[in-house]
């Protein structure tokens, strides 16, 4: 395949690989995987991780989950809370064909579900989303049993249990130990429905884990379910936080050295509408230097972007002329695979190309 | 229209004073405009430019131009160095169609697309791309009469001129004063110009300008085009950089309020896949404070985005609650648009909604 630059390459045996470790790892403790969907907006690796064990996927949208229902996917919670009339109406539509668990992290927001589900006459599921310190969505850790109280009380939804994302950080400082992280987030939430039950509330699904964490938190007795999402493809940013090895990263943007205005510096055909800048230079607690891992050349350092350019420090001796290939490992593959309206997957000799079905599915 | 959120919305009156605008300045100056399609990705957007007095437009990359070009535009400086076999085809294959005019940084460069042109028996139509001190592409200054000797010599190629992209940084620093900066960015073409001339060179275009130094640049005689993006919805930045107002800013994402787990702090539907990060809080020389300007909050701070959740910072006394909608002029306006599948035309009362044609043309 004459593959036109910038490309985002998938290495389809490393997928399977990552796919298959992480099915292990819940399997090893006896919980539910739901991989969370964003990473990769693919059905078809959907359907592997599925394949592979997985009870369903995650997805942050609902726009996303509308996508991956149409491709057959039929078990998917939307692990964000969804709340204007429009949306529900779009929720209640879902929850007909396939089984759906949405978040819910407010009483205003729990509200509103509830009364699209009596009026559409659709039970739906919810999880309520609790925050750990992370400080995004989510009702703060010591307002949840008061809030699950309330919710379990509306005759339209099935209160079916609580969720969080950790996140690599707590009251604004870096988590880099993994593993007390993962541990803690597991036994926190734990915690919480055990009190949640002791004051009469059913509680089934107490879920956590993102990449970094995820294999420990499912070691914590309690905890059914894990959602990690990076694990899928990997990337700079899991590598620097110790969740993987460089080799263990299956996607890299093929780019080519367009200019080579000076001795020390290149200029790639990438720039911020190829790599994502949302997880950049110097971002802590990664302290990560560049916007990505240049494969052939790792000194070299991709120090700054425009949105069609990608500047390359290298060091002057480096023989690289225009006309050269590249391939990066971006620092959030998350991020980078949303601004590719296609992917190629190659597995081995063989490439495909892929439209990214679910890229900007915002709504 | 029943729109979801989050959505990009354009106001299509202020597009028209906008395009009016530039138009008037540069024939008041009598250059030529080919505005950087870049930020609107739209064909019928440039036909609006085009319509409005502009020669041609400016694209990025040779896709934006193939896009542009199969809905009618058909005069198209893409500027960017095109050095691969590939995409010197494609280059050749749209010159027959088109007028298009590539960019040029490299005698390696030069000397494929040479090649490309003789082989394929088409003219191809070069300008050289200078550097005056923004270290992405483009000769250095002071090797710049030496490359456009060489290239005037290739005879695949006719020599049309030199182009710049100053940018917002000389030398690292900032340079915020922008009249200075553009004056300074004219007249050292117009002097390079000039030195190519007296050593026999046929220069007829000297290209130059941006959104914030268009206006001045387009003031120094012997300058004949400007190539402004941004203007045409302008963004948070340029109104920090004093380029325009808030009130001229014709781009806003509509976001809907879906938690606000604390009174300080509430969370939008929008975060990195809504709002571009490459222009983020704290970017010299902006010293931008958040992801946007909040219209209906000015004091709010939109200071955290994960993927699809955006925090903002409010007062403890903000009566926003969930459900309630906001619209924020993004930092960046063109990688923001680069996010967006579609944007919402609104012109009065009417809503028109319009795929963003050249949105992830990358290659």
């Amino acid at each position: 395949m004459n593959l036109e630059t910038p490309a985002l390459i998938i290495e389809e045996g490393q997928v399977r690989r990552n796919i298959a470790k992480m099915a292990g790892i819940a399997a090893a403790c006896g919980v539910a995987l739901r991989p969370h969907a964003k990473t990769h907006k693919l059905p078809e690796i959907a359907r592997l991780q599925i394949g592979a064990g997985s009870k369903g996927i995650t997805t942050a949208k609902l726009a996303e989950a509308e996508i991956m229902a149409e491709q057959g996917i039929d078990d998917i919670f939307i692990a964000y809370p969804i709340v204007t009339e429009a949306k529900l109406e779009r929720l209640a539509t879902l929850s007909r064909r396939i089984n759906v668990i949405a978040g819910v992290d407010s009483l205003e927001g729990a509200t509103a579900m509830n009364e699209t589900a009596l009026r559409r006459g659709v039970p739906l599921q919810v999880r309520l989303e609790v925050d750990l310190g992370f400080g995004r969505t989510g009702v703060p850790y010591d307002h949840a049993l008061e809030l699950a109280a309330a919710i379990a009380k509306l005759e339209g939804l099935q209160f079916r249990g609580i969720y969080t994302f950790r996140g690599f950080f707590m009251n604004g400082a870096p988590t880099l130990e993994l593993e007390a992280a993962g541990l803690e987030e597991g036994r926190l939430m734990v915690e919480l429905a055990e009190r949640m039950r002791a004051a009469g509330l059913e509680v089934r699904d107490v879920s956590v884990g993102s990449t970094p964490t995820a294999e420990y938190a499912a070691r914590v007795p309690g905890v059914t379910e894990v959602r990690p999402g990076t694990y899928v493809y990997y990337d700079r940013m899991q590598a620097v936080l110790g969740s993987c090895t460089l080799d263990e990263c299956a996607a890299a943007v093929r780019v080519t050295v367009v200019s080579r205005p000076e001795p020390g510096r290149l200029v790639v055909d990438g720039g911020s509408k190829t790599f994502a800048t949302d997880v950049g230079p110097g971002a802590p607690p990664l302290h990560l230097i560049g916007y990505g891992h240049i494969l052939e050349e790792p000194d070299a350092v991709l120090e700054r972007v425009s949105e069609e350019h990608g500047m390359v420090r290298v060091p002057e001796a480096s023989p690289l002329r225009v006309g050269d290939v590249l391939h990066i490992i971006p620092n959030h593959i998350c991020s980078t695979v949303n601004l590719h309206s296609r992917v190629y997957l190659q597995d081995g000799g063989q490439m495909r190309e892929l439209p990214v079905a679910a890229r900007g599915a915002i709504t």
